[in-house]
């Protein structure tokens, strides 16, 4: 069975540390491989996260569709 | 194993039936239950909602931890 590819995108702060704890607590990893990007120390990833629908982090990407889960911070503040 | 209790709280409407196949296809099953909660047709169940923290909906609460996922409505809108 091919694995579905995710990234979760997030930029290391309190609310993005939490959510990443809990959804890789119940995604299925046998089936679902997730990439973890944190664009506060990957910043040439920011647009491509821009591109894909990601408003704020942090984001679950699956399939194309932008899960936001919770809010950290918006995307904009990125790039400051 | 003990399965980890979670709670899927929705109303429906367009932005929470897309979250929650994405959610349900990528959760691990085999670990994880998921109680699926529309607030428009169990409206007693808001309360218990709020309790844990739900400010909107679709949300996934898990060990007492709320996920918003994306936006669909507000909690308050669901009780006009």
């Amino acid at each position: 069975m091919r694995m579905t590819k995710t990234i979760f995108y997030h930029a290391g702060c309190p609310v993005c540390v939490s959510a990443e704890q809990d959804i890789l607590k119940i995604i299925d990893r046998t089936l679902i491989d997730v990439e973890v990007v944190h664009l506060g120390e990957q910043s040439q990833r920011i647009n491509e996260a821009e591109r894909v629908g990601v408003k704020s982090v942090p984001a679950l990407v699956l399939n194309g569709h932008v899960l936001h889960i919770n809010y950290g911070a918006g995307i904009s503040d990125l790039k400051k």
